[in-house]
């Protein structure tokens, strides 16, 4: 799809500065590496930094003050390495926080759920869309409120489904656990017949498999990964931030708040290989006031 | 039963003073509030003070780096508040963080895991034992190693059960997931023909009527609360530590680093009543940089 700048919300009157500095991903977790990928895919020339906040995950349950100190620490956490684009993968995250970052922060900074609202609002034929993510995410209105500019709110159905989050992480894709908790979760999504479904989540592309075949095949399923990489692909164009062509790709560099006991076999599904070299920042680190010039302003609102 | 104060690791060289002083508890969230209803039970003199750590539960499938240094600000926080008593109320948190607290805090320091396995060995008839809990917890092998001081470790039957604590959060506590869920765990444990099971995770117990429905009704149901709460009052006494009898009942307060969204529920399902009178703790505050002279030492391996 098109870029479309004007759906994000980047602060216009900042700019970042090196084309070769880093691009930087944060998301509650592992499951934001769904967006790396596609990143990745998107601008190869680009070195990306994710950090996945692994020790404090998840975000979808937690009140909007706690996601919004996350948010704040997570990104003062990838400013001081110099990232020239911030990137919130995490949806609950983009919910609560996204307006907040885009005030402080010196650089732009891109969310997924405006994306995620634009592709939706490109592919539906009747005007009838469903959106799907945390218990924090539904209940931010974030979805509803950007479908609502295009579409009449009684076609914009949103359902929390928060066992979604734990059975990726367990692994259970192909399980009667899952397709139980899909009949239990979008049953009033199918009897809204909606055709287009947004899967509000980065976990729940790995699900698409089991929440096809419950849904049919003619609804549509929209995840946020390829239009957010379209959008930063245009931002990066568009404040002459992009890194030039180059023969080698950029580099992907990681690092997490914990080394979660499943590790290996949930970084694998999400970014279908293993992750190697990971560093892992403590929490303490996490914390710690900054003073660098870049840094986002400590808010204890 | 009869407190077993020497299974308890209470550092006995220290001790803690005031007997007016309140019992600080806590835990990785509100699944804690189970061991509180059992202290307040069994010490109603006392006043007991809960901090649950909403802002980053669980603590369950996390690594053991990252539930040392949630335990150690947890700790921090509740002695800043002059508790004369902690108790540690989440299992993952005895497993990886007991001894550390033990060595480190200037009073008693009580855990769930001594008290569980104590009364799983008082109950068992035949000696096979089985034990479920989070992935730390289980994988920690503190229960196993309780155990096995005992009876054979080829008696010793262990399962992960990562899907019970969303469950119960859900409130799905008589639900077809639910039962599914527990048929996935605990076919093994059943196949073992166990006669005893710890449920090893403060969660677990609201699901004892579905496990009990699986295992059936001759395989006895071990929770540490109730075995928690007499060793405490044992602890109190041999210290002169207990509060004298009085007319009214010890107060109850209530910290959390985090409102979640499902607050009302959770809290009523694990303590029979809604909570009222919640003090919030920012992430900021437990990170802080404690010179009390009760302070637990930093340590930031």
């Amino acid at each position: 799809m098109a870029a479309r700048g004007g759906d994000q919300p980047v602060n216009e009157s900042k700019t970042g500065g090196d084309t070769d500095r880093p691009i930087g991903i944060f998301d509650s977790g592992m499951g934001g590496l769904t967006v790396l990928q596609a990143l990745a895919d998107r601008l190869p020339a680009e070195d990306l930094i994710y950090f996945g906040d692994t020790a404090r995950v998840p975000y979808g349950t937690k009140g909007a003050q706690a996601v919004r100190t996350f948010a704040r620490q997570d990104a003062e956490f990838l400013l001081s390495l110099g990232v020239k684009m911030l990137v919130v993968a995490c949806n609950t995250a983009s919910a609560f926080a996204l307006d907040y970052l885009t005030e402080v922060c010196p650089l732009p900074v891109l969310g997924v759920i405006a994306p995620g609202v634009a592709t939706a609002l490109e592919h539906t034929r009747g005007g009838r869309v469903g959106v799907i993510g945390t218990s924090g995410t539904i209940r931010s209105g974030q979805y509803q409120h950007g479908l609502a500019a295009s579409i009449p709110e009684e076609r914009i159905f949103a359902r929390e489904c928060p066992l979604f989050v734990p059975l990726v992480e367990e692994g259970l894709l192909d399980h009667p656990l899952t397709d139980l908790a899909v009949r239990e979760y979008l049953t009033p999504l199918r009897e809204a017949r909606i055709d287009t479904l947004i899967l509000g989540c980065t976990h729940y592309p790995v699900l698409k498999p089991a929440i096809a075949r419950f849904m049919g095949t003619e609804v549509r399923l929209v995840d946020s990964a390829d239009s957010l990489a379209a959008a930063a692909a245009h931002c990066l164009a568009d404040r002459q931030l992009a890194h030039e062509p180059r023969e080698r790709r950029g580099e992907l560099t990681f690092y997490l708040s914990d080394i979660p006991w499943k590790f290996t076999e949930v970084g694998e599904r999400f970014l279908g290989q293993p992750i190697t070299d990971v560093t892992t920042v403590s929490l303490d680190e996490l914390a710690r006031e900054r003073s660098d010039p870049g840094s986002v302003r400590k808010d204890t609102s």
